[in-house]
């Protein structure tokens, strides 16, 4: 193999909003593939929130990336080189080469997929990752009952589309914040009972009155305005997984003056009995191959729909992932590389 | 009886900490007793921090006191006329009464007490609902393992005391927020690992060495820089009961301009997998009879210390409760009536 790897490393921490010259693009040489070891090449590159974490050097479960490290991401790929016994070239398969065009795997973070069941980006959203962070989070914390009002943010997005429609297969009622055009598409094609435009200067008095029986649950992955219209609003014995936070990861450190809003939202949780539970998918693991199965299943049978949006060329990572962050996506966001 | 009843009742709502003018004293004819009911003469009443919420009209699973309505609160009465067969005079019960000398009850919110088995005051306190509080936050909701971090904030106080002790009996270690000179009992009489003075000014930096393992259970029953120094120290799936926030009760609205601390704290309880959840002892009544014969075991064999701080007189109770809300009490807050 004479050809060489090109790869989107990180070139420095972003202060607030990634910039483009935060990464770097590389050219490498094509490692030989080790004994036991496969040569992977990608297909589809997986864009999601959570690697503005990754970027950064904050605690949490996972390390972050060192900088001059490939940047993370799950992929769909293509098994171009095999010296293991249990793939075998041309297997498609999700891994997590992160933003390259190649990587070498010892196999033991692969998943087969079938390509012929459903198209392959599948694997990064809707059947990958960010569909069961809305399963887990809906299925363990929130917990709708049927009729109970569900409200999830961002409901166009890559999580959020997945939770409300999942709210509905469950049988319940379901109220919607989303972005602004994406409305439409909120309510018509995923089949929400209502979708709110949180750029409305009206947007507390709409999602009120779109919850007359009050919010059972709210699914969070925005932050920001959307928790204090959800809060004077939620139910007794209201959940609130709390899946991110994508208004805030930009966030340096406390902003400047401001009303500090925790005090109210502390009061409300206490005297509502309020459960509110940060998560990440990994927690539930466990529940991976049900969930595949059951959304396979309701893929399938159409019940539940999916958007993606996809950005030809490696070389456009940066500035796609850049726009995730300020909402310019509409669907889950891929990368075919 | 010619007697007549004396009694407090809420005069006006107060805006932010209560004053005197909010309560007033009335005195009205003692009523017939009714067929089935009883006659209660209060002997004990218990002054708590959630009145402050009933006297105000905010939303809640309870309603308000109304205006010219009598003060709520748990009482221990003696039964002086019995027309109910369950009950004779002489019984010694604990019930709601409210803040006044004398009550008249069907007898369903009453629960009999052997004031030869513990002294009847604890039927507010320890054995009482504060310390139900304590017993179903921790055992719901904290749930703390073997050589895990327990801390809690207003630790000598009525359900402080108690979770403190209980985290002990669990196996747990504790590490302790208390507050100036109640500090020493908090470790000395009730046996806590460490007691720290959320006065101090680096209270942050000796809560992080007393909790060199980080913070497992944080039960909150004050809010404000109590939180601000616990938040950094929680451990990954980490469980913070929400009983309370004393420090806020007297906020009517948001403050001055200051610091927004919301999305910090939602942004560590997303990234670290905590819970945070708000609760009334109420929702976990059916635990209630374990709880009283557990901690009457407890409180027998000196495993179970308990502290009361008890005011003379039944016109003293606003002056008590106003500083109860400020941290004036040390130890359980009982009017002998």
């Amino acid at each position: 193999m004479s050809q060489s790897i090109r790869r989107i490393v990180l070139a420095s921490r972003p202060v607030g909003p990634p910039k483009p010259a935060n990464f770097r693009l590389e050219e490498v040489p094509m490692p030989e593939v080790p004994n036991d070891h496969v040569l992977l090449e990608t297909i589809y590159l997986s864009l999601d929130p959570y690697m503005r974490g990754r970027m950064s050097d904050a605690k949490s479960y996972v390390d972050p990336i060192a900088i001059d490290d490939v940047m993370v991401g799950a992929t769909v790929s293509r098994i171009k080189q095999s010296r293991n016994l249990n793939w075998k070239e041309g297997d498609i398969v999700v891994g997590s080469s992160g933003w390259q065009t190649h990587a070498i795997s010892d196999g033991s973070d692969l998943r087969g997929i079938d390509p012929h069941a459903a198209p392959m980006s599948t694997g990064l959203g809707v059947l990958g990752m960010t569909g069961f962070s809305a399963y887990a989070g809906l299925r363990n914390i929130g917990r709708p009952k049927p009729r109970e009002t569900v409200v999830v943010a961002a409901a166009s997005g890559a999580v959020g589309s997945v939770v409300g429609q999942l709210a509905r297969i469950d049988g319940a009622r379901i109220g919607i914040a989303g972005g602004a055009e994406k409305c439409a598409f909120v309510k018509n094609e995923l089949g929400f009972d209502a979708a709110i435009d949180h750029c409305d200067p009206d947007f507390a008095q709409q999602l009120a009155e779109a919850c007359p029986d009050g919010i059972d649950v709210y699914f969070e992955n925005v932050g920001g305005a959307v928790w204090d219209a959800v809060l004077p609003l939620l139910n007794n014995f209201g959940r609130v997984p709390l899946c991110g936070t994508i208004s805030h990861y930009n966030d340096e450190a406390l902003g400047p003056p401001s009303v500090d809003r925790l005090p109210a939202s502390i009061k409300v949780i206490q005297q509502k009995s309020i459960t509110v539970r940060g998560f990440m998918n990994v927690e539930f693991i466990a529940q991976h191959t049900t969930f595949l199965e059951e959304a396979a299943g309701w893929v399938a049978d159409g019940m539940l729909k999916y958007r993606e949006d996809i950005v030809d060329g490696l070389d456009n990572a940066p500035t796609a992932f850049i726009g995730l962050l300020e909402g310019r996506n509409f669907g889950k966001l891929i990368v075919r590389v």
